[in-house]
């Protein structure tokens, strides 16, 4: 399909749209789950605020859980979308993807503060299912932009990523289950999941690293051969 | 009425801010819907949560509704706005229609999740009226910028839109009244209305080629005669 | 004060900054009005639906009032801003000002939307002593632009900005006080404020035209004289 | 580790990225204070109108305070990042614990509006324990621009920035346990230190001219010793 001289300018500026819309939907989302806490706050019909905040403190360590995920997302979905050059019209639908499951994280959040005591395993499986389908969004995404939106021919560094975030498909689906049979264990390998999307590049980065050792040292077996 | 240098250059720097201002609006009312699926947890009274989410599975349902339907007009926001190339006073009213109708949506999706069992004819229709409404407003905005706001003499793809936009009101009008009599049969309408203004651009050329097609056919008979 | 040469390029990416902080503001203002709507359908406990939107039809035109005051805000907030050309520390504190105001909407549209039946002059007046402090804010944040933030060493349409903002300080003082005798009266002055500022521009510039006109023709009495 | 040329022209893209993330979540937080007023409205159950207002000024006083809090912050988050000139994993992290305080700021508010009256002294230590980790997170963010993210070889008036975080730091944690002691002291000392950071750049400006005071004259001495 041609398209006429007017778009073919405007593409880094729909870019720059889509970036800034994505970006309200990050802020929001992350934002909105104070409301939690506060309906706590006033569901709890003025009780004595010291004992109040103390049988509680579970709410506030689910906040932060909430908030850091949806900052990872973030971190991430900048990251990857940094390598895009243009968009089109799909791509507006994978990032759709993203952003609906962004935009429904303080939902499954708002089951492990209310549910996490009652029903552990199922309340974490919900928010465990999330992360799978996280996974799922950030490797088509990855993906997408891999194919069609970058003209680096052949660009290592993103390619990484997409192995990254097809490995994490199936970690999540794991531990997906794990959550139905041991909850600490699930816990343990969701924060070692955490700290490899904390910082996204460095793993990346080390992945190539190791990568490319391997081909070298293949290389030169082959050579040797 | 005459306008000073400095306005003249900020022409599209003031058309940056009315993006982001729509940006913001549109972001905020794709979030605002998730408070409706939290509002159900807690009005539950904790209940078991398996069962709780089952048999909320309509407000999943309309949630998603929700989302796509606010996300596939900010698709179409987007694609005729990057027409524009600069702003003028009725501009930021025709804008604000759109808008209007934009943070009204989260309020039809919510009446479709509370009544779709119960009164699902009503429910439907006045979900469908806000399509309605949507489509006058698409129609509006690509009209004016077609008319006052690029300069391209005769942009052949935007007025596809146009044909596109106008068509739509008069089928999602027709669409209304069908809501009234059969609810299937309306859903199915709406879910082609939907495949057609998830890629706008692609159907809207199409629109060209046919029309294009057409004319040349016409032309040559004519040329023949 | 000297600032060092890092700052000074910075400049219009600092007041960019806050055109999108102040952007975001009204965005989410703007979206939250209907969250007012939605807590009515659900306090409503599940009436019927016909007779329900029948009964409430006044929350319908104070979301409307309220959309339109907050977008009429923004316009003139934009077209205001359009005039400057840096920012300083003091202006952080004026466009707060300008934000407080527009925070605080959604309250006095909340009650005018709760208490219009039966309170009507009192509830009307709150709403009309928001309008009196948009009008001062809008004043204060014009005022500075044209004295600090511009180098259009005489610009006449700020300027006319400027009386226009004063003028509607009086104005909706006024106004303020006739809420509290005769509502009908009082909403139809308010109307009167709302078409002049929808279009600030278009009057703007004929208050400039009457003045040059007024002026060009005492200077000839004078030259006659 | 080394980064692949496409990346590094993105350097300033992403650092506009985080600005707008970071404005639209301050944006959201500082707007959201507003449904406190609204929800006191509601759960207030049709009372007298203007009893209802006289009766609850304590909640207008506390969203005004809220209101600054965050505009202050935004404030000099704004001035601060202006001296930033790339970005990189690490900041994302660093940045977010400020969002994290910005976020999470609604919630002691919601306390201070709740409790004030009753439990004073807890309220207002929790209200000030939120000042606490504000300054933590600001001279973070400050320390971590000066050695990192900016090139100016020695930037003097980002130096005095982290100076003024730092004394806030202890400021904030004496005011803290002076809460739980005296109310009016603890509110004198806020006042105080709200005063400074609403002018930051001033402060700051002040500090850097008495240290270089205070350098040539030493410098004086130790050449006439």
């Amino acid at each position: 399909m041609k398209s006429p001289p007017g778009e073919i300018e405007n593409k880094s500026k729909q870019l720059a749209r889509l970036e800034s819309f994505s970006d309200g939907v990050f802020a929001i989302a992350i934002t909105l789950l104070i409301l939690e806490l506060i309906e706590m706050l006033h569901s709890s019909g003025r009780a004595e605020l010291g004992k109040l905040l103390l049988a509680h403190w579970k709410s506030f360590l689910v906040f932060l859980i909430g908030f850091l995920t949806i900052l990872v997302c973030w971190i991430n979905h900048h990251l990857v979308l940094s390598f895009a050059e243009k968009t089109d019209g799909n791509f507006f639908w994978v990032n759709g993807f993203v952003l609906l499951v962004v935009t429904f994280t303080p939902f499954p959040t708002a089951i492990l503060a209310e549910y996490l005591e009652k029903e552990s395993h199922l309340a974490l499986a919900i928010f465990g299912f999330n992360y799978f389908m996280m996974s799922i969004a950030a490797y088509c995404i990855t993906v997408y932009i891999n194919n069609r939106l970058t003209s680096h021919e052949k660009n290592e560094l993103l390619h990484c990523y997409v192995l990254l975030y097809r490995w994490s498909i199936i970690y999540t689906l794991i531990v997906f289950f794990v959550c139905l049979i041991a909850v600490p264990l699930a816990i343990a390998l969701y924060v070692l999941l955490f700290v490899v999307f904390a910082f996204p590049k460095e793993f990346a980065s080390k992945l190539m690293a190791m990568r490319n050792k391997r081909k070298r040292r293949s290389s030169r077996r082959m050579t040797a051969g």
